[in-house]
């Protein structure tokens, strides 16, 4: 029982921020960083990808939408092609900090509006996916599982990394509550510990209305950007511990599976 | 007598561009691109690049001041943390593009208010450097001769990449006239064309003043950004080929200097 | 026949526009003003106010989504309070710089896919006469005749001017054709003038697949922000003059009303 | 002894702020409010101005340069022309909130690095002087007292109202200590409690150094922008009212002022 956990990081934009990336980083192993278009910015940025990459935790770009006024959680009718650039554009400047300190991007993870648009619309969900390819199709491509954005990842030959949430309710599609209704983002840390538990343990959450639906996933997001965040990434984090999950990053597991293939050869193809 | 001919570029923002960039390009050696900081965003980056690189043309970042609104033109009083994270920032941005169509970046070449304070305030002139340096070490520096950003670049042991100006006036003491002065900026495409030639020829620059300056450069600019900008650059073209001047990106003399170290090999070390 | 000639303007951001501005401005009787959130700035505000103020042209805002990388053309699924709060917003900074030179706003006309969701969403509709109505109830709203915004500026009981296209193609629904589809922008003058003259003296339009509908217009749009501009609207004004038609500011019209409900006296209520 | 106590407020930008806002508001009796350049936006604008209008607080616009990433806290060299149609841009803006909710503005109070440009710099401070009176020369003017402000806003026959501040550090000259200097913002409740009264009481303030100087001032500013904002606020306002300062806006004072002169009829000027 393996499980990555990730946070969306450098949301805040103000010189004197007030948030608990701090705090949050040592209890991650993935963080999905802010590139500048619905928050963060490059010294944010720079902060950010330093402190990720001191704590050894993979980074991965958190592009959005031009909305920073809406936080990147207002649809934009943006065609494919402006998608694409935007999300290339974003995922070079973030690269360059990772750079910078010597590390790799691991993954793309799309924010908001952007990130749920993908999961239903087709030529979207390809645009942000042909971006990560022209950039280096090593990324890993973080979605709703069973979404379009898994459908272009697995078309265009990118590795795609299903999503759970500890935090937010599910409706029976699979699909997230909208933020817009009440019920939708857990504050209360035990209930996120519970749905997180029950994801990672028996790969299935249950819906506000009692609803046990499957879910098979491969990181788990708790949300950074509330002043109860901490305490539920505290009590998500303890509690997947306490029940003898291995919080390992999902490039981890990529790596193990590649050496995995290295110590254990292919069968010859003919005799 | 070869000399690399450079432009500002992908300057414009609004969806309907009325620039010349698609007759600039087949005249000049070196791009500049704009990154979205003074001008620019990611669908004209796009086209911009992949135009530049159908030309076979070197590629560079144009980093700028975070100021749309005054074209980047404007002094503001931005720490060196902060400049070394916007240029780091800006470079990410233009070179995703650049990897999305198979090329890299060759230089960096800072824009307006920017590179004017990098010529002469040191700080600046390292921050840029260092981000530079942070990026990719290879990639060459553009910037007025004898300036502190040039002492900023062979200090971090970059490649620093002299540049010379066809279109604008010089004072005595090699710094360019300010733009808010009468005079600086030469909307005459002949007037253009002589000092190009007297530059690349005998390595000098006549001041407004009639004093006759020595200008060591291995680039020269002609600004692609005023409505005068076509018939400079092509008076300019034509007089440097008339002259015999090979046109040829510095990025070029670089790798023929390579290919030459590697066809004559080093003498052994040791007998 | 009296017709108001009206012309979207200060769309330019960069420093040096390359614009018509000064040549549009004497040939149209009322100026809808951009606000900075699709194009324009202070800068370009001040000076546009001030040039239509000094032709004596009636002054509008052109509030927009905030999408200056989009030009305002995109569709953003802002909430109704935060295109009433977007909106105020600009009317009031448009406002200031009527106030600085002596004048007053007359109308407010929503710009692209602003103005085309106003057409069809009440919600959106109802947002934009809210915040018109907040601002100052003696403003007119230009819009789609027919369409939700003039339902909504009735409804608050503000006065609506529905405004017809010189240069734009129409659907038999009354709608504008997108911008997206072939045909949809007029760049041939005679056809515009055409057009014109048709709206003004038949008071329809003929679609492009044959098909006359009724078009009962006060203001007749040319757009300015393409090259095509400035010759579509000579050819459009001088058919228009030619043909006998008044062209005098729709505020005109509202003043001589006024003035006549002045001169004649209302008869006594009671005897 | 009276004194107006004022706050910048609205100065968050994003949807979920963390501020306290609310619970400031009832502390002051006025509130300079963010116009969007370095924080805020119309939502933000529109809750403020309302949240103001309801506690009767007075409202002023708190202009600054464009510059929302480095929080309007980096001197920018903008031209006077630029500074004055910033300035009556962001003015208007959120007048137009004001006038949605019934009032009207009472002052303007520049924001960070353009508040201490316009101390020591006599074009910068004319025009924003000229940006004020452009567009109501009612309005008073906050800034430092003996400063290039104060001189600009008598020229152009505006109300100045001198400022002190109970959590910052003064220099000798009563400028104040940069913030990047230790020391310079108090976080101690009771220290700026203590030095609000001596500025209120005594008229006179005590620099790091040990030296009273003379401060003879109208307004008293908290800051609301860091974690402490609201303790110092309260420790403030508690030390005033337990020494019977008479707490009550500036525009207050004019009032008075006004009504006995009405009260007091001039005396005829002729017999």
């Amino acid at each position: 029982m393996q499980i990555d956990l990730n946070c969306d990081m450098g949301e805040s934009s103000n010189p004197n921020p007030i948030t608990s990336d701090d705090e949050i980083m040592p209890l991650v192993t993935s963080a999905n960083i802010a590139c500048g278009f619905h928050a963060g910015n490059p010294m944010v940025m720079a902060r950010t990808v330093q402190l990720a990459a001191q704590h050894g935790i993979s980074i991965g770009a958190h592009p959005s939408y031009p909305d920073r006024v809406g936080f990147g959680r207002r649809v934009l009718e943006a065609t494919p092609d402006e998608v694409k650039n935007d999300v290339l554009y974003q995922i070079g400047a973030l690269a360059a900090f990772a750079r910078a300190n010597g590390v790799a991007l691991t993954h793309v993870k799309p924010h908001g509006a952007l990130y749920n648009v993908a999961a239903i619309r087709q030529t979207i969900a390809v645009a942000i996916a042909r971006a990560v390819a022209a950039f280096d199709p090593e990324l890993g491509l973080v979605g709703l599982p069973n979404s379009e954005m898994e459908k272009a990842a697995r078309e265009l030959g990118l590795r795609f990394i299903p999503e759970g949430f500890a935090d937010r309710a599910y409706n029976r599609d699979g699909s997230l509550r909208s933020r817009r209704e009440p019920g939708s983002v857990f504050d209360d840390p035990r209930r996120a510990a519970e749905q997180a538990l029950q994801i990672v343990h028996r790969r299935t959450v249950t819906t506000l209305e009692g609803e046990t639906i499957p879910l098979d996933i491969q990181t788990l997001c708790v949300h950074g950007d509330s002043p109860a965040a901490l305490g539920v990434l505290q009590a998500v984090h303890e509690a997947l511990e306490k029940d003898g999950a291995a919080i390992l990053p999902f490039s981890n597991a990529k790596k193990q599976a590649q050496n995995l293939s290295i110590s254990f050869p292919r069968p010859p193809t003919s005799i």
